[in-house]
């Protein structure tokens, strides 16, 4: 069991929350002092509604303006004090000599797991991801299946099998997150048939975090009884006037389904 | 016709070159005060490269300890001065909200293009990219196929079309880049009956954008033969003892090959 796991079923634990937060706050560009105002905002959030999630996710919206080893640490720091693991949500893609030291720099900079694409494929793809990942304890979540609509283009394509036969892409993908040992899968939460047939092939070993509750639409009864293990939720907490009644909301929701 | 393909056009003719430059440099991590190193380094690098170059790829190795707003902004100060467009090799894959602040901080940082995959279809996902872009003058450029051994999984799979025949990946990719009008196309050197069959679907009319020469194994001829427009050379360039000398042969045997 990797670092991450743990640490994510301790807090899960202690929280009773299976909500990750999903930071990707983009409403200060362009204003006068926009960064500063960013990282403030975020930091408010997240200690708003600590109590209340099982962890934390950063993407572009935050990286690239604060800096990873610049304003960004702040954040890191926090949710490190509050026992929170933090996935950078970088989608990895890329050879390994770029997934590599994009893994190196994550990891060092405090970040407990990274969400990669397994379409890159294994051999000079994501190879090198998982064995950085282990070296640090790390944790890689592989993409299923996404939230939007323009998801079915290719994750729910058919794809041929070296039989001959068909399979859909979604299919293929749990199966390598279960071959390579992933430490998490992501299918949105507005597909529950998909959550139900991923759930089957990984199997309840791999934990499924289904972004799209909420403001995406997707329904959290139904993501959760199709085997949603972890909600990520963004915007319905962050653009709350109350983050942490809001998160206290939507933990307390899925508690009641998951009973 | 965007502003990054009239840029790197009017660079190409100045400079006679179809060599852009991959400053993924890595080798001075850990070190003290190796960001100070790297930013030093790539700056050298292109610097002496300058003349034998048509634009710049930037990657994760450089982003991340950098910054996007912090030090290399020098660095893309320097290849605006040199009147080279700079490409950001982000390799975008991520729902619309958050490829579109992406796209905004790249092309406000500098950049003139971005690396998109188009695995990640057209609604709510690289739709917006394409308008910030155009919002911009900057540049969309899409994978369609990749250098390393594990791509035969992803890009190199047969997908089943509406009608029920099939068609490999790249081929689809390569009728996306032209129906959504990307500036170019990435297909790997190591590849080139793949170059020439993308060639085909785009007609000449979007450049193909080609990694692997050198290094990773790809033949220059064969792949600026099958259709190549522009090389993406790295390691060969910013590991050489004298960068500017690699530059100018590989130039020069590219200038050879295409007469």
């Amino acid at each position: 069991m990797s670092i991450f796991t743990e640490k994510l079923g301790k807090s899960s634990r202690a929280n009773e929350s299976r909500v990750v937060l999903a930071l990707d706050l983009s409403l200060l560009i362009g204003e006068k002092d926009f960064k500063r105002k960013l990282l403030e905002r975020a930091r408010m959030v997240l200690a708003e509604a600590r109590e209340h999630i099982v962890g934390v996710k950063v993407n572009f919206q935050l990286l690239l303006p604060l800096g990873l080893f610049d304003d960004l640490r702040l954040l890191i720091e926090d949710a490190s004090g509050y026992g929170l693991p933090l996935i950078m949500d970088c989608k990895l893609n890329d050879v390994e000599h770029t997934n590599e030291w994009a893994a190196r720099h994550f990891f060092d900079a405090g970040f407990d797991a990274l969400i990669a694409n397994p379409f890159v494929g294994w051999r000079g793809g994501l190879e090198r991801v998982f064995s950085v990942a282990k070296d640090y304890g790390g944790g890689v979540i592989l993409l299923v299946y996404m939230s939007h609509p323009g998801a079915d283009e290719g994750y729910g394509q058919r794809v041929v099998n070296s039989d001959g036969g068909t399979r859909f892409q979604y299919e293929v993908f749990a199966e390598k997150a279960k071959s390579w040992g992933a430490n998490g899968v992501v299918v949105g939460a507005t597909q529950p048939r998909i959550i139900e047939r991923v759930s089957k092939i990984v199997g309840g070993e791999i934990p499924i975090f289904s972004p799209g509750i909420g403001f995406q639409g997707g329904a959290i009864s139904e993501a959760f009884r199709a085997g949603t293990s972890y909600a990520i939720v963004g915007r319905s907490i962050y653009q709350s006037e109350n983050p942490k009644q809001s998160a206290r909301e939507i933990k307390d929701k899925i508690n009641g389904i998951i009973g």
